[in-house]
């Protein structure tokens, strides 16, 4: 399922050509015919006898592209030069940088930015604390902050392993909110040394954006920051994907016209992403949920839970109402949504097959899902995944930009399920009824309207709630420039 | 002294007037009479009857500006409306912001921003961690590090109203040296926590500026932090002023044709500044210095000594070598060089009268130094001050942004006394002989090349100390962009 030649694979080679007869076409043929796809040929030196072109390929691993080059070498009169990976060039040196909103020209810029004038605005703040909101990056600014213990698939890799994603995850936040993210990255997978450290550096920021930190420590960390802290903490991992999936079950149950209330939902994983979607499904009003971990169905009477840890014995007691036992491929047969966040293959054709009429399966594992999407669409009405080259991919960026933005411009002091709900509400309305079916049940990460309604709505929900330290939204352009102790008419 | 209008005191004064006759000609004079300066005058609406003018007045104070509005309100005809603060203005939302270096316009941009194409990066860096430094931020990256505890000269005023200043400084790393800093204010002012915070907020960083953070403390924090981490800790407000010191001084001295080692050196103020200026002169060869604090001369005898902290008891140890006592004015007696890091008015004409000929005086008060500094240049062949009205300005903006543009070059693991010392004899290189005199000792913060003269010096300083993890100077354009197991010829 990851043959497709994919940018994420690209290399760039340089090379050296004959300018006259059929080397150059040769090369294209000869890439195309080993699974590659050439994006780009840029001639960057020519003379009469031979060109000088660096030939860009979409592979699909990084054996692939090894493969592609070593046949390339077989062509005559071609010489290879240095061959680069287009990702790795698009991260040397980083992929955020700092910069400064105002030039800094001469002594008067150099006053006003910096000593003596910032004085004035420093006091300001030590007079009225919430000035710093007001007058300082507090306001749009979020810590993205990982101890590198759960990133990505890729396991516990450490904090400078996990910096290229927190950079990312910054570039998003700004590209889709406009919002000023910095990551960081801690040296430390210690419950009470991450809190210490996230509560330590909070006055800084207006928001805490925990990611990539593994279960069971990132429900203790969450909810020991959110009580402590005066602005919100929102662990991406485990709400972000739960709001998205939420959105998508909605417009899914929209598509084949079944009621939340009503439907049987089975899902296949009780991690951190799978818990939290869990209790979001749970307060948007599924009534009937039975959860599966590698051990089988959770139920009450299960002889391992004593050891397990809380959450695990929280999920027995607020699902499966009927005491279901036995095996997730029990489990599965009558269900109308399986929902997995788990591992790769865990059921079948058979069991897809046994599902609902009009089923509806979630299958998110990535980058290989719970049960192949292909197979998953002859027996569902409605298939999702976690990867781009399907239909319907549940994709975090569709969410933490804009609940953060709206988080901020309410000033919000916290997060809460009903601004989770909101959001998931408002995510899913942007599929009009006249777009949605079931190959769009859930917009593209490019939508243009996405970030702000969502925005929107968690903005809304935190004055609704009470959470919100601002009565409207704030936006620069309605803000004036009064400083403390200044006249003003 | 601080009656001159400034530009950080300004403010903009948006007002209706006559479109006929003297009104606008009496704004001005009225507010010029009053001790302001119309630094602008913008028409920014005309009709037939009115204008609406916005005039941008630099006044000595707010308490000034104020009254120089009620005195425009006295003018006939001229309706005064908003009147908004220039220097509150420009820290409106602050005065940074975080940028992606790449835009991210499609799914093949997000596909090598973010997943899946990240997790190559993130793999090849857990293979390799040094490969941190080349692939992420960390490379150009530097967190300004405060608790609040000492913000210039406003005391204790906490970590959130400290945050104007960071933003500050991180606006001038990158201004002068394209560093990308990022303030981080805590939320403690426990030694202990302090340390743990930034031990564990290291990792996406290459060097941490601490800034205004109060004695003894810090020097405590600092050697901890030194220790613990395998990047440079650089408390700036010691040792930032302490290298403009000695590059002041080493300048001074070749205007006055005496050497550093002969010279018998007065110093007022044992505070941060004051013991990391006396260890960097010592380190420089003074040989003769004396140090006074609010008690008094400390030497070895003093009866309150034992009730202090280690420092001033280093200070007795490593100084005064003749058991000088008795007062501050006793000690100046003679001296060839005065450096005050203390009060405002500590020394007068008297002592200044009485020190050797040729004397120097560095008096580092802010905004009010030691002594007048017309009063002391009287007396003194070379005067130094920390105004920026005057003369030889002692500034830290003239290190900090060139010692760790070095440092980085450099990866180096820490900071030591050779590269100070190294970027001291560096920044005082840059006044040339036929440039130097009494009046320019230093060079302005806007002289050119400052930043990488220091850089330069402190880079091979780093290298020849073997702090340095890299041999020669790194720059974006000598990495290459091969990718961990990626073909290259």
């Amino acid at each position: 399922m990851s043959s497709a030649p994919s940018v994420s694979y690209s290399i760039t080679v340089r090379l050296e050509a004959p300018a006259h007869g059929s080397a150059v076409s040769q090369l294209t043929t000869l890439v195309e015919s080993s699974g590659g796809s050439v994006t780009g040929l840029d001639v960057t030196a020519s003379g009469h006898e031979r060109l000088r072109i660096d030939v860009t390929i979409a592979a699909a691993s990084t054996a692939h592209s090894e493969e592609i080059v070593e046949k390339l070498r077989t062509v005559d009169g071609v010489v290879i030069g240095k061959v680069s990976d287009r990702t790795f060039l698009m991260h040397l040196g980083g992929k955020i940088e700092m910069a400064a909103k105002h030039p800094i020209r001469n002594r008067d810029d150099l006053s006003m930015v910096y000593t003596p004038g910032v004085a004035r605005v420093c006091m300001a703040i030590a007079q009225n604390p919430d000035d710093a909101r007001r007058l300082t990056i507090k306001r749009n600014s979020v810590a993205v902050v990982t101890d590198g213990s759960a990133v990505l698939g890729l396991g516990n890799i450490g904090p400078k392993a996990a910096l290229p994603v927190m950079e990312g995850k910054a570039a998003l936040f700004k590209r889709f909110a406009g919002i000023d993210a910095w990551p960081i990255c801690l040296d430390t997978q210690d419950t009470d040394g991450i809190v210490e450290a996230v509560k330590a550096i909070a006055p800084g920021f207006a928001g805490i954006n925990l990611e990539d930190i593994s279960a069971p420590r990132c429900f203790e960390i969450e909810e020991r920051l959110r009580e402590a802290l005066d602005i919100p903490v929102f662990h991406d991992d485990q709400h972000g994907t739960a709001i998205v999936v939420l959105a998508a079950l909605t417009n899914a149950l929209r598509v084949v016209g079944k009621e939340i209330g009503d439907v049987r939902v089975v899902m296949s994983g009780a991690g951190a992403a799978g818990t939290a979607i869990l209790k979001l499904l749970l307060a948007a009003g599924v009534r009937h949920a039975v959860v599966a971990d590698v051990h089988g169905v959770v139920h009450r009477e299960r002889e391992d839970l004593k050891e397990h840890n809380s959450t695990l014995r929280w999920i027995a007691e607020n699902t499966n109402p009927d005491g279901v036992t036995g095996t997730l491929k029990d489990a599965v047969h009558g269900a109308d949504v399986f929902i997995g966040v788990s591992a790769p293959n865990v059921i079948g054709a058979e069991e897809a097959a046994g599902m609902a009429d009009d089923a509806i399966i979630f299958a998110l594992a990535n980058p290989d899902p719970e049960i192949d999407p292909v197979t998953a669409r002859q027996h569902a009405a409605v298939v999702a995944t976690g990867r781009s080259d399907f239909p319907n991919q549940i994709n975090n960026v569709l969410v933490f930009p804009g609940i953060f933005r709206g988080l901020l411009d309410a000033q919000s002091t916290t997060v809460n399920t009903e601004m989770m709900l909101a959001a998931a509400r408002a995510l899913a309305s942007v599929v009009h009824d006249d777009q949605l079916n079931a190959n769009y049940i859930i917009p593209s990460v490019f939508h243009p309207e996405v970030a702000q309604v969502v925005a929107a709505a968690v903005r809304e929900a935190a004055q609704a709630s009470g959470a919100a330290t601002t009565a409207k939204s704030v936006g620069m352009s309605t803000v004036t420039g009064d400083g403390g102790g200044t006249p003003h008419a």
